[in-house]
């Protein structure tokens, strides 16, 4: 198995792609095709032991920076590693591509150049997050954020397979995200969306709201990708906001202090648990080609847990299922 | 002054209704008129001793329930506590009308029996939130879930009003809720709700993104209902989920247990921090009276804390001043 990995993608790009290459090198039977500034990643490479014949390195002379317009990027950088990458996984001569890099850049040329899935019209992310039971798969993070009730059920259909193999959950249940429980709840959009779901796809639950998204109520969790990015962000904030407000509280009472000196072990672990390091990457659905997007803030270990979740993608031919069900 | 109370609305009424009004008479130089069955609000206030001069009873024999769908509760309980509250708010005899009662029948009397504010098209809900400097303005928490961008221009005016005159901050910032925060971000409606708020509402700071919503960025934070919804509901359940998952992990370690002790003191002064009863209710805008919706789960505290709120609301006049800034 052949994995292209861009090495100029993200915050802590090479250091941190290498890395994360290394380890999975270790680990994982897998060959690992590095592209980007072939004189950075061979000077990262030097730092490390490791075996020769699995890595190959792939010049790319320009790198999308990562707040760059995905527009532009894709316009005037032609030859950027992410580019590249893509153009290499239409080539057929490897598995999957993988980027910490740009997001919009990285949807953008995948849709360009690899085209997408029969049936499926736009590209969604999908995104594993950590829930009271274990964890759900929420799709679309953010890819299509005016979409239309079709794409919601193509990404429905989509996320099962992508549950099933990848994450190992059998039979996952379905839930679209809505301002109610009952059927007949929202706009026009949510309710042809629903029936739509209804109709088509096995084991769908229904509405969940909000407030369940955490709860582990569904596994697969459908919404446009403007709500998602609404979801994934407050989630963000609001976590980022309560820890600062709990360490100002804190700091002002020394029995406080000494309580949360205590209860480090226990949050450490929370911590991990709702790490998304753990779980890697998000995949690009809906794409004809396997592509994984990773955050920009990708450490050593989400870039291996990646590469993890993309052999499982490739091993259990996500892409031939996913079409087979679409065609139903 | 004299506000009317829906004595039969909320989870645990008339009791906490009753308990509140009592406690915001001691406070308060205000008449209460309590509307429900009268039987079981006499019964209620036997328990107490009060000023009987500043409470009225007004009967209503038909309750609407917590999730009777709005519609059948405007059709078949023309006599319930909420559609006689609003009555009597219209003959003007009165001035404010709160309820802890079912939000969509409020709604919808408040919409049919006052109609709208002069240039308002659809009423929304507003509603205060905790953040990292001290409380924001969010509207529309759900009324008008498929809004035209104009709603939010509307909403965006009024919620100024009420911020400055009832949350006492001057000159409030506005901010609209979107997924980039660059100008241009966003769907066509994004776009164009941006452009009439850039226009037409005074400090406004351009986008927010939904991790800056708990950081205190903006004062008023302006989006559609159903966004609103999400915001709101997500976190509700993230912070539950939280909770549920660090009381598990604690559990598990006794080390942990005392530290969760010791921290007792500073996690209840956040949790006063974020408790929604120190802001008492919400406030229905754009309708043609004052209305204060509050949680279904409100303590007596809440209801006292909404009365404190709507007769801020009574005494600058806000209706006046949303008027006049409509007409702008």
């Amino acid at each position: 198995m052949k994995i292209v990995v861009d090495a100029m993608g993200g915050d802590h790009a090479p250091e941190a792609v290498v890395a994360g290459v290394i380890e999975a090198l270790k680990e994982f039977n897998v060959t690992i095709v590095l592209v980007g500034i072939e004189e950075r990643v061979t000077a990262e490479l030097k730092k490390y032991n490791y075996p020769k014949d699995r890595i190959e390195i792939i010049h790319a002379p320009e790198v999308v920076e990562m707040h760059e317009p995905a527009v532009t990027s894709i316009r005037k950088k032609k030859d950027s590693s992410i580019a590249i990458g893509i153009r290499l996984l239409k080539e057929r001569k490897y598995d999957a591509f993988i980027s910490a890099g740009n997001t919009g850049a990285v949807v953008a040329a995948s849709t360009i150049h690899l085209g997408m899935l029969e049936g499926v019209e736009r590209p969604a992310i999908g995104t594993v997050i950590p829930t009271l039971k274990k964890f759900s798969f929420l799709i679309d993070a953010g890819a299509n954020t005016d979409p239309k009730p079709e794409h919601l059920l193509h990404n429905a259909l989509m996320a099962r397979v992508y549950v099933k193999e990848v994450m190992d959950i059998a039979n996952p249940t379905v839930g679209l995200v809505n301002i109610g429980e009952e059927a007949g709840k929202g706009t026009g959009f949510e309710k042809e969306a629903y029936k739509l779901m209804e109709e088509k796809v096995e084991n769908f639950i229904g509405n969940v709201e909000a407030n369940e998204v955490y709860t582990g109520k569904s596994d697969c969790i459908v919404c446009d990708g403007f709500i998602g990015n609404i979801v994934l962000k407050v989630s963000e904030g609001l976590m980022e906001s309560t820890g600062k407000l709990i360490k100002r509280e804190v700091k002002k009472n020394p029995v406080a202090i000494l309580g949360a000196l205590l209860m480090k072990y226990s949050l450490d672990h929370i911590k991990k648990l709702a790490d998304y390091s753990e779980y890697g990457g998000a995949p690009l659905l809906g794409i004809d080609g396997l592509v994984m997007i990773c955050h920009g803030r990708s450490s050593p270990k989400a870039i291996k847990n990646a590469i993890r979740a993309t052999m499982r993608e490739v091993e259990h031919d996500i892409l031939s299922i996913m079409r087979k069900e679409l065609s139903k």
